[in-house]
Order: structure tokens, then sequence, then C-alpha cells
């Protein structure tokens, strides 16, 4: 699909400089000493040649159209450059030039300029305000940066440029660190992180997408796409910006519950991408991805010359949900007989401080053919004995033979060294602390999780939609945005979520009928336009067992409305359910998240949730494996469960709850706030009942 | 006080070997190379000398008495060999011999026997089972490594001496990474930790203490020791084994709640001690500690030339509660004065990716001399343009006319490098990753909190200690170690915990004249050791609200009870106070570490105890700042604090009975296990009553 980017037949370079220094210098000796092989045309209209290539004017003066343009001149020339291109027919065009939105007003609309033309030609654009693009395979390197990372099997898209010439002097330096994509993003105009996450599943040679992203323009195709590419390959993304959460203006609970990041958060979960925590983080785990097999399960064996780093890395593996594999009793053995008697054969296994190759190998060896082995981390401390470097060949050559991952954590400096760049040429990563390896094998882990995680069962519900669409328009006809609770109630109702029985009875006689069909003990309300403030004419009687009960309150409750409020009318009395308040409250809200939209919240309800913050959240639309799931994310899950002897509360009545709310905040995406809080749950098999809805709409 | 181990006058390797590769050869020619100033005396039967050094036969034979020896022989020599040093008067000896406590049941009676022998003749051991020990100023070198470290400004301690080989030799290639002393701490048979510290806090050279431990044995010692110590310097401990955690074996709520992992980062806590995640952590920590002047405030300003890794210094910083400095208007004018328009003067302060040395030399020193800023973060990554040993440079000048701590981001690879090095000349240590950097802060700004935390205001309150032993005595005369509820009451009464008032009556009126004491409305119970089950007698009656009600219901009670069991001894009735459940219910518990002892917990009580798990710990004794800070650390702090128009939970009430709770596990240490769940408190002023209280007692 970008394939012009990446593998063009020729490239042109509008603005390629004579003068050394120059970024459109720079650019056009990048493209030839990457080693490019197609034509490359400097476009300049004062030069003859650049760089031992002929230069032309300009692009309309070409002797053929070029693949791929690459445009580093001043931004006020951008525009038209864009415009010869689209008319010599170049359809991939990446744009160094800044000056665009990133700087000013006029350069926001320079920039919807360019999105014109581009629209109009049918051309791609990556940028403007961008490093450039860099493909190690083809090879070209477009870009401004100093230098070509080496090859391997990482593709990296960043929004920041500027980290991308750090991680690519980082590179140059570190053995196992290799590119197949390199692209810088800068604005965005056109080509976006989905584009690229679309055209690098099919790369042969990606086996992993990383990506520095400060904010993803269209969230829920994000999620689609981020879901079948992530089932592919691995997607490993690092978000910064988690300060701009604070920055929302929200009113609801669950609005000032569900931060930016909650929805980034969630987002990455449904779309099955890896989130990490910081930038070492990122690379480490991508070196891993880059270089070894996946794992196929979370059982890990440490084999180590030193106990205190195999305690370390147990810890960690421990710290992130991980196994420790349990070695079967005939690997034991197996190790047993040939290990010293000071040495520990089950895992981590101690090989002791005087361990060389001789006894690294065999054990790492017999570690590996364990079924109950996913991984292997390997420890080497440099202590007097140890041959690193043969150790590091060793464990080299046996991976060959291994479908198991291996990472290294050889430790230490310059001996270590050495050590880990005789690994790096068997593609093993090494990790300078122990504990880096462990969080490695959990972030691969963590990917098979989300890849194999099944695609969301979508419910649909018979649901009165009109309804609802009927009372947000009246809503509307009176000027409001906040929906009332009589209009809330109709809408719950709409969408089947059961509601406190509620029924108006003009009679007694009326009242005990429908208190029958309710079910005692009822709760009577005196039903009148005229009385505000109920309980001050005594016209809440609760707790009415009998017919007769309800009978005596009808009437007591009439006469005193007419006896206080003599001019009221009185239309009866309001039957309802009293509600028993022996369940569970919990919350179920939705916030509108400028990025991806729809946020559902589910989380323990009452005055808990202000205090104990305890919720979880998904995008939606989402799948009744999502709301599963978000029952047992709760910090207070097991409360759901039943504690001290207390019944479970009724899981289906909360998931079919939480489904209903995904298919109407879906359905009316007008809908920007809304919370039911409570949501009185009650014991397995009994439902839930909506005890208080709110809802705003989008002004 | 362990003068003789770091700067000893002579040093006797006992057991120095003439063959290379030998660990006896190893440690003779590390004391020698590493410049060892004093005599040297090798001592082994078969040699006349080694690498030019006289040896002698033993000790017995050397003609003055070593300050120091280090023993290198076979286990079974190793007791002989430490009682000829005490007969000649050797005060320091570092036993590198394995073969003890860590390696078998004899092993562990070998060390028993070493330590006896060190106590009759007034030696202290380092070791046995360890690597040996450094001191770079001396210099001294007693250790079997590869090398001796660069000198520097920390002292390192670890119980893996392979963790330490790998430190040094990483040391090595990191040119901002020294140490002045460098102990492997082995079985501590004798000196440990504690004594390590209190020495250390007096050496000049050491500006910051690094411990890696698995376990801390006198944990109350280390407690007291540890906060005097941090007071003058940096703690910084590194500690595994967070799996040993589940391996206790508990009982009670409050036991199932605490693991070990608590009792450490609580005690770490109350000794002003920082605990660090993970390897790299530490040493990051270590490096700014040892290199740069002490943060006074958590304000931290970043300068750097791309805006991505600013970001992520940002989020880190945010991430760890420390503030972004807010710069002052005048320095925002002085910073815009001079940087190009598209440049960012408010913080981060972006001097965009064009900027050399030129640019970012007036950046900071600005920015420095902003009275908000208490920190910087100078972020470098590899441009184009980017004169990285020149900014280098420029920033270490700079920094040694500058009194706040500066952290180096200098972001990459090889050319980073450059840069790296020219900091370290400069005493700023560097990190590959911006977010280390903030990390590091973080540390600076945990610990200076640490050190100026107030030394533990401990509270005494005037009890009746004499009552509580008298009630253990009586539950173990009856071979109990669990403490029946009249007897947890009696405890709770003497301790002056407030209990529902109960008092028992003989009379209806009696009854009645109880009943006007305590205050209506009252529950009835009747008193009879043979009605076990009171209910099923109609033995039960709750809120009586007048003298009436209390009349009526004593009279039916004793009727029935004589009607129901005919033969029944009757004593009267139990008038109880009526308490009220408004209030929020919270926990208050004990459970015994055996590393810390006493571990106070508070939290959430009631069914969300266990659902939440929200609690918090202190290792007792602790102060009244303790127990104020124990009632904001749990989530669900603001519970306490009053949500949705809840009045706030009485704070006096709970502080006091968490420092009653501390005085009654101080003064008995012989409970090993306590919880009061829950204790309901009531609104402020209003107090809290001890609702059930469990006791166990040592078995």
């Amino acid at each position: 699909m970008l394939e012009a980017f990446f593998k063009p037949n020729s490239v042109a370079i509008v603005g390629a400089s004579t003068a050394p220094g120059k970024l459109g210098y720079t650019v056009l000796a990048n493209v030839i000493e990457s080693g490019f092989r197609g034509n490359i045309y400097p476009i300049n209209p004062k030069a003859k040649q650049i760089y031992g290539h002929k230069a032309y004017p300009s692009v309309m003066d070409l002797p053929e159209t070029p693949d791929l343009a690459v445009i580093v001149i001043p931004y006020m020339y951008v525009p038209n450059a864009l415009r010869e291109l689209g008319e010599k027919g170049t359809k991939a065009v990446v744009v160094i030039s800044a000056g665009f939105r990133e700087a000013s007003v006029e350069g926001f609309e320079r920039e919807q300029e360019l999105i014109e033309i581009a629209h109009k030609y049918k051309i791609r654009v990556i940028g403007p305000n961008c490093l450039g693009i860099i493909d190690c395979f083809t090879p070209l390197n477009a870009t401004f940066a100093a230098g070509t990372p080496p090859s391997g099997n990482i593709s990296f898209m960043s929004q920041s440029g500027a980290l991308q010439t750090a991680i690519l002097d980082w590179s140059l330096a570190c053995k196992d660190l290799g590119f197949s994509r390199f692209v810088s993003l800068g604005n965005k105009a056109d080509v976006n992180e989905n584009d690229l996450m679309l055209d690098w599943v099919d790369d042969p040679e990606t086996k992993v997408i990383l990506a520095y992203v400060e904010g993803v323009p269209n969230g829920q195709q994000f999620i689609k796409v981020a879901r079948d590419v992530s089932r592919k390959k691995p997607v490993l993304v690092l978000k910064s910006g988690v300060t701009e959460s604070g920055s929302r203006a929200v009113s609801s609970h669950t609005g000032s519950l569900a931060g930016a990041e909650a929805a980034y958060d969630s987002a990455f979960y449904q779309a099955g991408v890896l989130r990490l925590d910081n930038l070492q983080e990122l690379f480490d785990s991508a070196r891993a991805f880059a270089n070894q097999p996946l794992l196929t399960g979370d059982r890990i064996a440490i084999v180590t010359n030193a106990g205190g780093p195999g305690i370390l890395a147990t810890d960690q593996l421990e710290h992130a949900g991980m196994e420790l594999a349990r070695l079967e009793v005939e690997t034991i053995q197996k190790l047993e007989e040939f290990l010293p008697e000071a040495a520990s054969a089950a895992n981590p296994v101690d090989v002791l401080g005087d361990a060389t190759s001789e006894r690294y190998a065999p054990a790492i060896e017999i570690v590996a053919q364990d079924p109950n082995v996913d991984g292997i981390i390997c420890i080497v401390t440099p202590q007097a004995m140890t041959d690193i470097v043969e150790t590091a060949n060793a464990v080299g050559q046996l991976s060959q033979r291994l479908d198991k991952p291996i990472l290294g954590a050889f430790m230490g400096g310059e001996r270590a060294k050495a050590g880990e760049d005789v690994l790096a040429s068997y593609k093993i990563p090494n990790y300078k602390f122990p504990e880096q390896a462990a969080k490695a094998f959990a972030a691969m882990r963590d990917y098979i999780v989300a890849r194999d995680r099944p695609d969301p069962e979508y419910v649909s519900f018979d649901v009165d939609k009109d309804k609802v669409a009927e009372v947000f328009k009246h809503a509307r006809s009176e000027g409001r945005v906040s929906v009332g609770e009589a209009e809330a109630r109709a809408v719950a109702e709409a969408y089947g979520l059961r509601l406190p029985q509620s029924e108006l009875a003009a009679t007694a006689e009326e009242a005990v009928q429908i208190a029958s069909k309710i079910g005692y003990p009822v709760v009577l309300k005196i039903a009148s336009p005229d009385i505000l403030h109920k309980t001050d004419v005594g016209g809440v009687k609760v707790d009415l067992r009998s017919a007769s009960d309800v009978r005596d309150a009808f009437d007591l409750m009439v006469y005193r409305a007419n006896r206080y409020v003599p001019d009221a009318r009185i239309w009866g009395c309001l039957v309802q359910e009293m509600v028993s308040l022996s369940g569970i409250e919990v919350l179920v809200g939705m916030s509108k998240d400028p990025q991806f939209g729809p946020l559902v919240t589910f989380g323990l309800g009452g005055i808990l949730v202000e205090a104990l913050k305890d919720v979880t959240f998904r995008v939606a639309p989402f799948g009744k494996q999502d709301a599963e799931e978000m029952l047992d994310e709760i910090r207070a899950h097991s409360l759901l469960a039943g504690v001290r002897g207390r019944p479970p509360a009724d899981r289906e009545a909360m998931i079919d709850t939480l489904l209903r709310i995904n298919q109407l905040v879906t359905d009316f995406p007008e809908i920007v706030e809304m919370d039911i809080n409570p949501l009185m749950v009650y014991e397995k098999g009994q439902g839930a009942i909506t005890l208080d809805m709110r809802l705003v709409l989008k002004s």
C-alpha cells in the first residue's frame, strides 16, 4: 500500500543542496550513501550536479515520474512543489520541511492546503515537519539523520524525530538492535500510525512494530487496525504525555475517574497493543521480539552462576505475574548428575561461581529439554573462572538448535561486553541487569496473551431505540442537554434495564391491586404536580406490608395532601417496589474520550466510588468477554464473588447492564456522559436494579 | 570501630598460594596490586616467598600482630586459624572460605564455633563465605575479584559476592561509578549491615551507602541504626527475595495481609532507608547521590533539544510525584531574548534540534538561577548540528559554579558516550534514557524527605499492665494461647480502649438503674453459665428504649429461661450499650514479623478488609506521627475524611487506638497476633468502639 515509500525505483530530492551541513545536502547524501540502487534525482534550480548526480531545475523537468519525492525546501514553496509532483504523477511524498501546524495559525492553514493538494492528486504524504524515512533492506535512507541504522527486524515509527536520532545513534553501538523501517511521523497530515501498521504487517522483514506516539488521531480506527495487526505481529507502543490527562474538563463521577490515560490503556488493551512504561523497556522488549522466537507459555527457567542475580530475576518474574518453571524430577536428576554438590539443580539453577562454558552449556540444554520450560534466562557474572566469550559461544550455538527463546544477562562492563557481542552474533539479546531480561519475557507473555485474545463477541439486545431518540429530542426541544430523572428512567427502560417498579394508582383499591402485582412490601408516594416536597406533607410511606396497610396509607395521604395544600391537583399515589438495600452497590458509567469516543466505566459504587476510585474501563463498543473481564479487574472483585459467607453477587446481571449501556452509548454518540450509581446488585439469580441514572447530551 | 578492616597497617593472608588461579593467590595479588602500603604477610607452611613477599608457616611466626587477616583455607582449618589469630592479638578477620552455614548442618555448627572463638578473643569477623573487602582510598583490595574498582563516594555492601563482581566489572567501564568501600557480607556470622552502616557514617569518603540484602538479621536494631545513619547519609537498599513472603504460616486477617515485604517496606520507611526496585535503579540513584549536590526541593527543570524526550522525562517526574518547576516570568523573558522563536521557554525548555553548546550553556545558567528550580535535567539528542562534547564541557564547567544538582541525559550510542565521558570528568552522571534521570532525582527527593522526617514521638498511656499479665497468665494456666472474648475485653479495657458498656443486673430494678446510667437504647442478654444459645430461649432483647421496656424484658427473659432450662443457674441479665452501626468500620491489627517483630496494621475493616486489602503497616514501637500517617496512607483515606456530605470520622480516636495497641504489643512481645475488626469509628468527637478483638499468644 505504501510500497512506493519503502521500495521506490526512483527518488527525487526536492531542495537537494550543494552545501554540506544543509538539510538538503544531508538527505541527498544519505540516499546515496545508504546504497539506494534506483534513480536519484536532485532537484535544485541553481545546480547542475550534486554529489555526482545530475540536478534538475524542477520536478517537471525530470525524465521520468519519480516513485518517491522528499521535500526539503522552505515551507512557503512546499505547496507548489507538491502540486508539481502531483502533475508529474508521483504518489509518495515525504515532507521534511517544518513551518506547518506545529508553528502557527498560518502554518495550520498551510498544512490544510497540503492535505487538499494531496487529496486532489491522490498523493500519500509523510510529514510535514519530520526527520524522513528509512528502509534498511531496500536500502534507502531518506532522512537528515547522521547515519543509517543496522538492518534488523524492528520497524519503528515515532512522533519525535529527535528521539529517533538518539535511537539511531544507539543502534550503531548496540550489536543486537537493527531496523527494517524507520519512519518519522511528523505532523501526520496524511499518513499516520494506522497506515503504517497496515503496511508493515505485510513487510516480511518486520517482526515487531514499535511506535512512539504522543496522541492517536482516530481512536476507533486505531483499535480496529491495531487489533488486526497485533494478531500477526507484536505492536509495542510508548505513549507519552500522561500529564495531559488533568486538562480535560469533566463533571460526572465517571468523567472524573476516567482520564485520557485510562482511555489509552483500555484502547491499547482492546487493540492487543502492548504499552511499555518507558523508552528503555520499549527497546529491551523489542530486542527480544526481534531476535528470539516467541514464548509459547510463561514458565521461565533461570540458569545462573550467582545466587543474588538469580533471585533478582525471580522477583521480577513473579512481580510480572510470570511463572518460575517447575522442573521435572528427571531434569533435576540429570542436572545433579554433573553439577557439583553445592550447586542448585532446582530453578533458578545455580551452576556456581566457578562454572565455565562446559558447565553452562549442558545445564542450559537439559533445562531447555524440560517440557515445563518455555523460556530461559542465562545469567553470567564475571567471576574469576568465568570464560565469558566461550560461554556466550556455547549458549549461542545451543540456541540455534532450540525452539525456545533464550535471553542473556551477562552482567558487568568490559568483560560482559565481549560476551554480549558474541551473543548478538547468535541473535541473543543481552541485558546488563537480570531484571531487564525478566521484563522482556513478561512483554513476550503479554503479547501472546493479547494476540490470542478472541475477537469481541458483540451482543445486541432488542431495544426501543426510537423511544430514546424521542426522549432526547424532547429534552433538546426544551433547550436542555441534561436529561431529567423521569426521562433517564424512560431511557433505561427502553434499553431493558430493570428499575424499581412504579405505577400510578388513582384510587385506594387500584393501589392495592398494583401492590399485589409488584409484591409486598411497597412504598406509596403522593402524586401531585403541585406538591414538591412530599415528605413535608406526610406524602411518603415506606414498608407497607399488606393490602390494609396500602389502603390506609392511600386514604391518609390523600386526606393530608388536601388538607395541607388545598388547591393541589391530586393524581393519586405512586405505588413503588420497595428496593432492598441488601445488595452491593456498583457503578456503570460512560464518559466521552476525545480520542477514542465512549469510554465505559465499571466499579464499586455508592460512597466508595469516590473514596476508592476502584474502577475499570473499556472503549465502546466492546464484547461480552470485555464485560466479564471488567468485573474481575476491579480491586474489590472478591467482594462481588462473595466474602465472609456472603453469597456471590449476580454476575450475569452486571454483565447484562454493561452490555446494554455499551449498546446505548454506541447507538447514541450524542450521549457525552452518563452514570448509573448505584446499580444495586443482588445475589446470584436475583438481578440488579438501576437506582439512579444520570445522562448528559452533547451541547 | 571497624577501622582495622579498612585502614590496617598490616595484613596477613592465611592461605596465600603460590599457584596463579587459586583464590589464595588472587587475594594476595589483589592486596599487592591494589597498592596497599602496609606490611603484607602471606601465610603458607610450604612456601618461602610468594609474589615477592616473604611467606610465614603460621600466624604465630609473624614478626608482628597483623591488624587484619584474610583467611582463604579449606573450611576445616578455619577455626584453628582464627584461634591462632586470636592468640596473636589480631582483631579484624575476613573469612573468605566457604563450607559453613550455607553448606550443611555441620557447616552451621562450624560457623557457631567460629562465632565462639571470635567472642572469646574479641575478634570481629566479616564472612565466612564471602568475596572479601575493598577500601579504594587506603588502598586495599582483599578480595578474589578481578580488579579493583575506581575510587569514588559510594560504599557498597552485598550479600551476594557475585553481584559485586558484576558491579566491579561495570565500574571499570563506567566513568562515573566509583567506590570508597566494597564489602561482601557473606554469611554475616558477626559483622552485619548494622555494623557497617555505623562504621561508614563516619567515613569521610563515603557520601552514599548502598546495600544489597536478602534479609536483615536484627530488625529492631536495624531500624534504630539506619534511622541514625540516614540522618547523615543516604542509605539505599535493594532487598531481594520478595517470594519468601508467601511462605509464612498465618492465621488471622492481619497476618494474611502482612507479608514479609510489608514489614520490610515499613521498616525501611521508618528507618529513613530508600528501597529501590531493581539493580539499575539502585546504581542510577547512587551515581546521582555520589556525584552531585543534594536536591533541596523537588522542583525540576528540563533543558532539552527535543520535545519527545522532554515529555518522557516530565511524565516520569510527575509519575514519581515530583514537580515540574514553574519558571519565573523573568526567567522566561531572559530565555526568550536569546532563544529562536520556535523554541519553548517554558519548562521543559526546548532549545531546538539545532542547538549547540552556545545555546545550551546560557539556557541552563538562566534556568539554574531561577529560585523555583531545585535541580536540572539536561537532555541532549545527537542531531546534525549538536556539538556533544562541547555541550558536555559547557554544562560541566557551568555545574561547578552552581550549587544545584544537574543530571545528564545525553542520549544515543557512540556520540553520546563521548559526551558522557566529559560529563563524568565534571562529576555529572549521565543516563541513556531521560526517565532514568527523572527517577534518580525522585530518589534524591525521597531521601531529603526521609532524612528530615522527625524522630518518632512515642506516646505512653497510663494503662493497667498487671491486669493484662494476669489475663495472659490465666489463659496459659489453662493451656491456651488463644484468648477468649471476655479476656480480650479485659485486655482492651486495661489499655483504655472503649468497649460497648456492659454490666450485670441481678434484678429488674438494678437493670433499670444500669440502663439509665449507660443511656437508652440498651440491649439485655440473659446471664447464665448454663444457657449457651441465648437466642434460642428468647434470651436477647435489643433496642430497649425505656425503663418499662427494660423491666418487662428482664422479667420475661428470666421467666422464659427458667421455663426452658429448669435447672439453669440464672445470674440475671447483662445490660449492654446498644452500639450504633452508623460509623465506619476500620481494622487495627498486629502480626509478628520474624525479622522486625510486631507489625501493626491499619485499614478498612468489616467485609472490605478481605476484598480490598486496603491496609498499611508500621513496625512497633512507632510514634504519633506514624499513627497519623497510617490514616492517610490507605487508599480509602478520603472515606475517613468524609465524602458525599458525610462528616469526617474521628481521627483522634483512631490515632488513640493505634497508639494504645502500639503500647500493648510492645509491652507484651508474647502477643503474636491480634486484631480489632471492626473498630467502629464515629464522626469527629464521637470516638470509636472496639467491637470485636482477638488475641493469640506465643505458644
